[in-house]
């Protein structure tokens, strides 16, 4: 079943690293060091939140241009501390917190099972992060990626059909060549639609207490796997 | 001198791998197993010949959009052979010989200096070749890069400005942070005129019998390495 396909692309936030621990960890330590006092843990619940819409407003505007999520993090930090009542950041403050996202902690079983799955196949990431972004990330964390494939390279976020359909064309594979590996429900299902294979992994812990999907497989996916590890294992790697 | 620098990104054709002995010794080999008689230097050295015009023609016609290496590559190997009177070749041969250019071996120094580097760099190549090509490249010769930067990416083939000044802002880096390592001057003085730093590292047989330049550094480049390895010291890796 796996023996046509040539590429694993993995989405990022939550499939392959843990940005909610990571960050709450990040900046409580940041804020002590720095004697400000804050509810980082609201902070970063509600950084996440602003996400999908500010790259919906990226979508539904394609004649503004392309906006990378660097920006679109800046943007929504500073009206978000003030809402949470944390006072005294200087710029560079909120260039610290935004830049927080560039190195974040992967799942125990992220770097050992992308290293036995890119000995057989092609391995990147296909993240609305943007390439600096993943980049760092992937040298902080040791993420062993082939390559880098992001939104900002095809000008659109997921779930764009630019992005998926995108990713095989830069590859000069088929959409059945290429498999996504996505800790989310909704992200395989715009890939499927299009023609890619797909695999789930649950993680069910990504948004601690707030977590209400996706802690089970709901389509026809390719390849369910416990984990990165019982992923590569089911993939003859 | 180095202590500013984050990224070094790499000419790839002449500069990280041997292309012309690896493609006569492929074609050689294959031409052989398949009963097809030909001169396969002469293809070889011919159809590098056809690169920069065919490039050129591209650059010169931004409006007909851009068009990948192995698109072009593709074009000009049927009338190159119909000239070099190699006859017999169907479709596929034409595929087979163009996938050529995506498996060519690194110099010895290559993959040791790489390794040497990205411990303490992000590196990637900044190559004319398109995505996939780099990307099959590099997993059958072992290039470790951290992303693949190409042409590709930006719409654009060097020495356009596009390649590198797009190569630093996708970086999230200024021009000056990043690092063009290269065995061509014209390459370098190109990512120079545009504030990148620059590294020459000769390939003297890079055209076998017929280099004729680019033995020797001729600009004010900010190192010049006799190898990979050589100038990892130099960068203290």
């Amino acid at each position: 079943m796996s023996s046509n396909i040539k590429a694993l692309l993995f989405d990022v936030f939550g499939t392959v690293v843990d940005w909610r621990s990571s960050l709450i960890a990040n900046f409580t330590k940041w804020g002590k060091a720095k004697g400000i006092d804050g509810d980082w843990t609201a902070l970063v619940d509600g950084w996440r939140q602003a996400y999908m819409p500010s790259m919906d407003e990226v979508r539904k505007h394609p004649e503004r241009g392309f906006v990378i999520l660097d920006t679109l993090q800046r943007q929504s930090i500073e009206p978000l501390c003030a809402k949470l009542g944390i006072k005294g950041l200087k710029p560079e403050d909120y260039d610290y917190l935004t830049r927080g996202w560039h190195s974040l902690d992967p799942w125990p079983d992220s770097v050992s099972g992308l290293t036995r799955m890119k000995k057989k196949f092609i391995i990147g990431p296909l993240s609305n992060g943007n390439v600096a972004l993943l980049t760092n990330m992937a040298k902080a964390a040791g993420l062993p990626w082939d390559l880098v494939l992001s939104a900002e390279i095809f000008g659109h976020y997921k779930p764009d059909a630019e992005t998926y359909l995108g990713s095989a064309k830069i590859l000069g594979l088929a959409p059945e060549q290429v498999m996504l590996v996505a800790a989310h429900n909704n992200d395989l299902a715009a890939a499927q639609s299009y023609g890619l294979k797909t695999a789930f992994v649950a993680r069910p812990t990504e948004y601690g207490p707030h977590q209400v999907r996706d802690f089970e497989p709901d389509g026809k996916w390719d390849f369910v796997g416990r984990d990165f590890n019982d992923l590569a294992g089911q993939l003859g790697c």
